[in-house]
């Protein structure tokens, strides 16, 4: 018997992990959008109360990472293997992290005018979560493994797009900025946004190699 | 038959895993008591000594982990899942790795007077560690899930106190500190400190991951 | 039946991951030789050239990292643990991750002149690096145990050396260099460097622990 008919057996059994990943992957989107409406205000105050508001979006992340380990000790059989709900789980929990670190590194510096390279990254953020949130949508029926594929590919692409942004705006940093403190700042910002892509990727990978297993 | 009914089964006879988790945590007590006698002096000589003395604690830890990893490979059966075991030991080493990596940053950065903040971190540090003693005292006897579990939210307590004194000293640093090197320096050892109770809360997520499943 | 029969059994057969792992072990060799020789000139045209060639090396290195997941997903039986041939493959692709972003940061920094403990830690990468792959290709045929034991051991001591001179260059860093920018591009190159040797070490324990399981 193939792991693919195991699979197709469990899957429209499963109630426990799918809606899990599901809601992690929606959560996503909700803090990557406030991140970027963060970074194309200047007020500070409005940019406090967006911060908050990603600090507890990514607490309720949290707690959805901390239901599906609750499941994984409660529940022998899993829609796929242990070890790959585990590694979705945190690397879906590292993207979250990572886009809090962001906003709350702008606060904490007091970031007054984000750059440019800061809006751009923060868009491609965005966009890596909608492919996120989408591929996870269709994990539940792995019939439609190509749009998943088709996902992973874009999420790849973006963070390509990110990493290469993040390279020239830090090499232009070094070049241009004489104030080590801003410098500082905005390297670090710069940095945790390019992270947040970086394990948007992770994710891909995950799913990739999910998708390996189970086709 | 239940998961507990085998962990009860083999608890009393395992002579191996608990010694070593039970030398681990007293270990990071030690360390932990180290690195706070050595924020609260200004006598450099005597602070170049406990980071020697951090240093070696920190070799004995890669030792007891190292012992981890050895009867892992020999026992097939283990007191509880293998990859926890690992998970835990790899957290218990990460603690050890940035309490060291917080003295060793002072030294390096000769860092003369510790700021208010590391000396609150530090206390923080020594609370959390005895707390992951604690718990990992109370492993060999499941029927004390409550204090487990009790400890591990004491860590987090801990851990969320941490934060929020790291975050409010880096923003008054960015305020404040003129200087960019000490400015570097300052927010590296508070960073490494930091980084020591989130390896706590790591440490608390996997005994709580443990205790879902075996209890 | 000892583990170790089952894998005399296995491993003549496996004709899929050692290969594999002796690319990834060859093509590390390749990458630290382009940074050392990168550390070692002040030709800027000439080092963007070598930090192409590192980066191409860096994305080889990923195909085999992905190719060594796919035939995990494709493979039932493996020549040793499938966790420790994940662990293996995932800390040669960090040696590879840090190779590259030390050279990417000489680049991205305009590093002109690279320090006397750049080009001593790039020396002791390439060492590292050649043990990592001698211990690689000794994998194929476990009666060598002897040998993988020993380049491990030279792996540590590599690393322990790497770990010296990183200390006491960031230690005379923060004592001499007053230009705070100047300091944070050579931390930040140094800190790349001696993390590639750290995650050298790590190859090393995951070796080791795969000795012990099949010895």
């Amino acid at each position: 018997m193939s792991l693919n008919s195991i699979f197709q057996y469990f899957v429209p059994k499963d109630k426990k992990f799918f809606p899990l990943f599901e809601q992690a992957g929606a959560n996503l989107i909700v803090m990557a959008k406030a991140l970027k409406e963060s970074v194309y205000i200047t007020d500070l105050s409005k940019r406090a109360e967006l911060n908050k508001k990603i600090e507890d979006l990514e607490h309720k992340g949290d707690d959805i990472t901390h239901q599906i380990h609750l499941e994984l000790g409660k529940n022998f059989i899993t829609p796929f293997d242990r070890e790959d709900i585990h590694s979705l789980a945190s690397s879906l929990d590292d993207v979250a992290d990572f886009i809090q670190g962001a906003s709350n590194r702008m606060e904490l510096y007091k970031v007054q005018t984000p750059s440019q390279a800061m809006k751009e990254i923060a868009d491609l953020i965005l966009e890596a979560t909608e492919h996120v949130a989408k591929a996870l949508n269709e994990l539940r029926d792995l019939k439609n493994i190509r749009n998943i594929t088709d996902s992973c590919v874009r999420i790849n692409s973006v963070e390509n797009k990110a990493d290469y942004i993040f390279d020239k705006a830090v090499s232009e940093l070094f070049e241009y900025e004489k104030d080590a403190i801003t410098l500082i700042k905005t390297k670090e910002v710069l940095s945790a946004m390019e992270d947040a892509t970086d394990k948007c990727e992770d994710v891909a990978n995950v799913l990739e190699s999910i998708l390996v297993k189970n086709a």
